[in-house]
């Protein structure tokens, strides 16, 4: 298989997995002469990515996020898309990746041709394990997928990650103990543009409307995400497969509103430039924290800092002056 | 009065307003040599600084901000504090300075000689507002003021900004209309540390007590911000003052709670190094911002990053290699 960027993105261009699974690799990798070739590869590609529909997935230990994206992705295949499942779960670099990691969980869709499951990328930052997804999200989208899920651990701000780089954010919930909201972090509830409570089967069906209500009312002392959008709250079973179909009617009545409202078009070009400036800031933080003499002064400022007998601003204005270490700053 | 830093900082120690109030005009000067000597005001003073309680307070408009502020205030001092009221409003740029800019505003407070009202720094940016309230905050403290409040118009991400810099945050809302949280942002309600209901008086009464019950309802769904503290909802009127000495009680029992639990201690910690490095971030940002070869560059490439002809990995790595021209990047 080629190996340089000319004929790996014709082939991703043709739809060849094998060349979108190097690709992935190449952007995940840290090695520099891979950064190069994927950079490369990604300059070719971006302009034919963003014929998509990016959902973000996210649920509560238990909902069943596995065999909810199982259930839908084979009703997404069968109305004539080609799916890709992605990740971000910013733990992976400890856990080894936990999730995605095992295939077995999504096995029958795995079998599928026309979907493509990759787990996490590792990482230490959520920023770094965020570039690599949102990367990966553009190479399947010039290989064809049109519809991508991405999928979040749900652990610090993975989720807030996550929105920022899908046109749709579904929350996942289950029966019962809606007065905690189920451990789910602050912010979470309102960056759903829909929210489904699984697990409406056997005993769990009334429970699970009535949590469904409790959703409702909860929903109703927010702000929604998204205007000329109310956020439904709707109950599922994946395990039965029922209310799947309705969630997936839900997924493109919202996606045609918000074409039609301008909102989409306006929230990809405001993600785009967000993304640009946000990886602006970190790789120069970065450059910065790996610069050596700022190295060498970090800890001892950190200590004066928290010991309050050094003012931030100082310490700050000394790490810059400390990289930049020419005269730009008095400029 | 003395313009250099030794002597502004013997004053200010000393406990002088003029020399408090002219340490926070240089602190809010972007004048590089105003900078300097704010730099050397505030190396002295912030180990003077930080014995004092940090109160953040934002609400609905109309919840009665500053009748509150200034009911609560004369309270506090009656107590026998030292209180500080500053602001963090980002929009003041724009409106020249919308809230605490008119002091007829809390009359009766800025009478007092041992209360300080100082309207909220101008500046395009909130990170600008904030770094100068934050030291307006440190040089308050070093002067003597022993409560702090630091109040949010509530635009933007400024109440985020507010509670990060303040040890506990109020919110102030209005009876009725608790079905849509009257207009309060995406997330604030989760920043509380105590909510009031104002203007509960007259008719509003009973309304507020319904208010209350329900903001309860609201608090159950959302996770609490901190540890070992269940965030109390209180009916008050500033009008009539009533609720404002339990409204303080609160205040108090939650400083002890939470400096008895090592928490305050913690989050003070966290909140200093978060300021360190968020102000590294940005000066480091706006110093590649401010590069001639960066600015030449930004239009064509954000436009790229909009139309997706440019992956924005691929742009930031533009913007840093003009910036740093130098070899640091292949380190």
């Amino acid at each position: 298989m080629a190996f340089d960027a000319e004929s790996l993105a014709r082939d991703i261009l043709a739809g060849q997995r094998r060349a979108l699974s190097r690709a992935i690799t190449l952007v995940e990798s840290t090695r520099p002469d891979h950064r190069i070739l994927a950079n490369a590869l990604l300059e070719r590609l971006t302009p034919h990515a963003g014929n998509s529909i990016r959902i973000g997935i996210s649920g509560v230990p238990g909902a069943g996020k596995s065999t909810f994206i199982e259930a839908a992705g084979l009703h997404i295949l069968k109305q004539g898309h080609r799916l890709a499942v992605l990740a971000v779960d910013p733990s992976s670099a400890i856990s080894g990746g936990s999730i995605l990691g095992d295939k077995t969980r999504m096995e029958e869709l795995s079998r599928h041709r026309e979907a493509f499951i990759r787990p996490s990328p590792a990482g230490k930052t959520l920023g770094g394990v965020t570039r690599r997804t949102r990367e990966t999200m553009l190479l399947c989208e010039a290989a064809g997928f049109d519809v991508v899920i991405v999928e979040t651990v749900g652990v610090g701000q993975s989720e807030t990650a996550v929105a920022d780089m899908t046109d749709m954010f579904l929350l996942l919930l289950l029966p019962g103990g809606g007065d905690d909201l189920q451990g789910i972090k602050r912010g979470i509830m309102e960056l759903a543009d829909l929210v489904l409570v699984n697990k409406a089967d056997g005993e769990m069906a009334a429970t699970a409307n009535h949590s469904a209500s409790d959703y409702i009312h909860a929903l109703k002392l927010l702000h929604p995400r998204t205007r000329n959008w109310q956020v439904p709250v709707k109950t599922c079973s994946a395990l039965e497969k029922r209310g799947i179909a309705e969630a997936w009617e839900i997924v493109c009545r919202y996606r045609q509103v918000l074409t039609e409202s301008g909102e989409l078009a306006q929230r990809r070009a405001q993600q785009a430039k967000s993304w640009m400036w946000n990886e602006t800031a970190e790789s120069l933080l970065a450059a910065l924290r790996q610069d050596q003499r700022v190295a060498q002064l970090i800890p001892r400022l950190e200590q004066a800092v928290v010991a309050g007998s050094l003012p931030p601003t100082l310490a700050a204005a000394q790490l810059l002056e400390a990289f930049l270490h020419d005269d730009r700053l008095s400029d």
